[in-house]
């Protein structure tokens, strides 16, 4: 509905000053009543009615007959059928899955665990709650065996976190820059509000021998999937998740209980979790030696890096999102860092050369997707839109030839599905043309 | 797995001094390492293994096959088939149906879209999102229709918010106590991330005429649903909520669009919004004369009382729940004010007469829900546990007495769905008996 787009637009848009290039606003504009829409950037595009009255709305078929039952566990309406989380091994085939979360039709910050991205060596195993047991043992004082029911007796604590894949965002490393929207690129990567026991708490109960430095954290799926976690980590705020959005944690997100480990690579998150051994040297796991780690510069090798850097991206617009004509929308895109808190994130809409400050919903919270948003008029001719964040820590997110400095230049094309390398972190541009269509460039 | 409880219960706790009667213990315990389980309050429960790989775990079924597909939308375990919203009117008769929140069975603070609360006149309308308008006209300079495509251009906000239904927690107006649980009390009550564009935004475009001081809103469904909102509020923190937990918001929660009016009683917050009109005087509607106006003590009327008041329940244990044996627990549950944040949460378990202070699970945000937990070491007599929340703002959840001297007392005992009142936050009691299991009782 935007017959009135023109008009309106020309009428209510004053000339206001820009925060940067390519009609960026401050954004001040978001965060005051009487700011926005005092002709500076109103968006000006519902129809307008002739009088009230005088032009009855129409009166919908749903306005007329009873509605359907409410159920008892409510599922998307079946308009909603397109987000959907994308699937590499949609038949289970006998290698990885991999499932990607729609970031470009949804908004805010939680993940519907749904929804939640999965990288799984066989799909989910079918775990009995009341027949699964977590052991700690290794180099401990005590070692013990927990059920749910045990588990259920500790102090727990509530908290949300993002969790994102080691290898998120890999087709940025791609030499050209490969066509594909949001999920395909950063769709490995969620954020969920988890509640479990610390394991700290449980480390208290079975005593830890000081010779202790790291733990193995082991699945109860088929692969056993493991990794070596500090000793420091699990002692910080690493936690026993049994709960996900409030409820049990899903199927593929590792039920009736998964390591979390806020920040970290999310390989490192160990799924279906039955072990926790204490050790003195990390056991070397096919997943810290064959995969997760990277190859970098030169003679460099990068094992054992944990924490997921400081990364943004905007994912309104973004490929498959068209502008309809000329006029104000809002750029809205997510931050995140597994270092803390995001200080910053900033907006470019000519490809680098001018910034603007975003504006951040609240509460920013440490090692969490903080959501960012930027008003922005459109002049209908091509741009090059960009985002770039700041952590508390001081870490930046590096433009491509930064990263490429440290890393060695990529000298190769490789399938989307298939990229060797993570860790990846630069800055994403999408290229809006004059039609408004999204596209993917190396800007 | 409780076998080696008592013994383990023996060993491990030591006669830290209590925070109050009963066993309650000090929160600080819960929020430093090294505090609380150096034999102060450890819950021991966990199971000894002889030795270190001495005794190993046995291999699960699931540890043996491949798992099954990831799809594209996950759906709970099916283990969880429980953890569902309770009907009162599950074949969806012509009346009104409620669907209530399972709070016993959930943890944390957000409650899955799929699970919240539900009041609806008649069922949920099915609307096309791509023909379904919103209309805001009336006492405004320019009237203007928005669909979907247009609303979307506008900025927008993510917050996190309760949304409780005005007769929540009514079955406490009974003369005597309802035998039910936390589900049945108080399940009319749900808290989701919410985004959308502010109203106030909206409001902008259209103009004011300064006779406005209210506005209907009204919903698309059978009923015509509507209720008058003060202008006030509507340039406050009044929002077109599109997005729920970070997806499209549910069907039955008003898909594809509600009014949320953070704080105010559930049934303002109109779902299937589509007419916003600018008024002088509310319009009387059914919702705001014949219901959702109180009836309190001598001749007075409370009507147009809009905030829900700070209210906190415990849930874990409540009904249902039955404790395994005497030892250490955590009293869990939830508190919010329609006033603002929760400033604090005392717990009793001696039926009121001594008082320990609840750890409150970070962020605490403003009209959304917080976890409260304080930590307990049961001995195994019968107790009686209860919940006191302040607010920000000043106000104090009160007692019956307190409660019962305002509003006058009840005399009757209705069945647990039909009660005639509202805005009910008198403190909840739980009785535990010696065998574990609770009740509940005007403590």
């Amino acid at each position: 509905m935007t017959s009135k787009l023109t008009s309106n637009h020309q009428k209510r848009v004053s000339p206001a000053p820009d925060a940067a290039g390519n009609g960026l606003l401050d954004r001040r504009a978001l965060l005051g009543r009487g700011l926005l829409l005092a002709g500076a950037a109103g968006a000006g595009v519902g129809t307008s009615l002739t009088a009230a009255g005088a032009e009855p709305l129409p009166v919908d078929p749903w306005s007329l007959a009873p509605g359907t039952a409410i159920p008892p566990y409510g599922v998307p309406p079946k308009y909603e059928s397109k987000v959907v989380r994308t699937l590499t091994n949609p038949n289970n085939e006998p290698r990885t899955s991999q499932a990607r979360t729609p970031h470009h039709l949804l908004n805010g910050t939680i993940t519907p665990a749904g929804l939640h991205f999965v990288v799984s060596r066989t799909g989910f195993p079918d775990i009995d709650p009341a027949k699964h047991r977590l052991a700690i043992h290794g180099l401990v004082k005590q070692p013990l065996v927990f059920d749910l029911e045990a588990l259920a007796r500790y102090p727990m604590v509530t908290r949300v976190n993002f969790v994102e894949c080691g290898g998120n965002s890999a087709p940025l490393f791609n030499k050209d820059p490969v066509q594909a929207n949001v999920q395909a690129i950063h769709g490995l990567l969620s954020c969920s509000e988890w509640t479990g026991v610390r394991l700290s708490t449980l480390l208290e109960e079975t005593g830890i021998d000081p010779k202790a430095k790291w733990l193995l954290a082991e699945g109860a799926d088929g692969p056993s999937m493991n990794r070596s976690i500090p000793i420091g980590k699990a002692l910080d705020d690493a936690m026993i998740a049994l709960y996900q959005n409030g409820e049990r944690i899903a199927s593929a997100q590792g039920y009736p209980m998964r390591l979390l480990v806020p920040g970290y690579e999310g390989n490192m998150n160990v799924k279906w979790l039955h072990r926790i051994k204490l050790i003195e040297e990390p056991v070397m796991a096919i997943n810290e030696t064959l995969q997760y780690t990277y190859r970098v510069a030169g003679p460099k090798i990068w094992q054992f890096f944990f924490p997921m850097e400081v990364k943004s991206f905007v994912t309104h617009p973004s490929p498959g999102l068209t502008l309809k004509g000329p006029g104000f929308y809002e750029i809205s895109g997510l931050a995140y860092s597994g270092n803390g808190r995001i200080a910053k994130v900033m907006v470019s809409a000519d490809s680098g050369k001018s910034w603007a400050e975003a504006a951040l919903d609240a509460p920013v919270l440490p090692k969490a997707l903080t959501r960012f948003r930027s008003p922005w008029r459109w002049d209908g001719q091509p741009v090059v839109l960009q985002s770039r964040a700041w952590d508390e820590a001081g870490n930046i997110q590096p433009t491509r030839s930064e990263m490429f400095a440290e890393r060695g230049e990529p000298k190769v094309n490789v399938p989307v599905t298939a990229f060797p390398m993570g860790h990846m972190n630069v800055i994403t541009s999408w290229a809006i043309d004059s039609k408004g269509e999204a596209k993917h460039v190396y800007g």
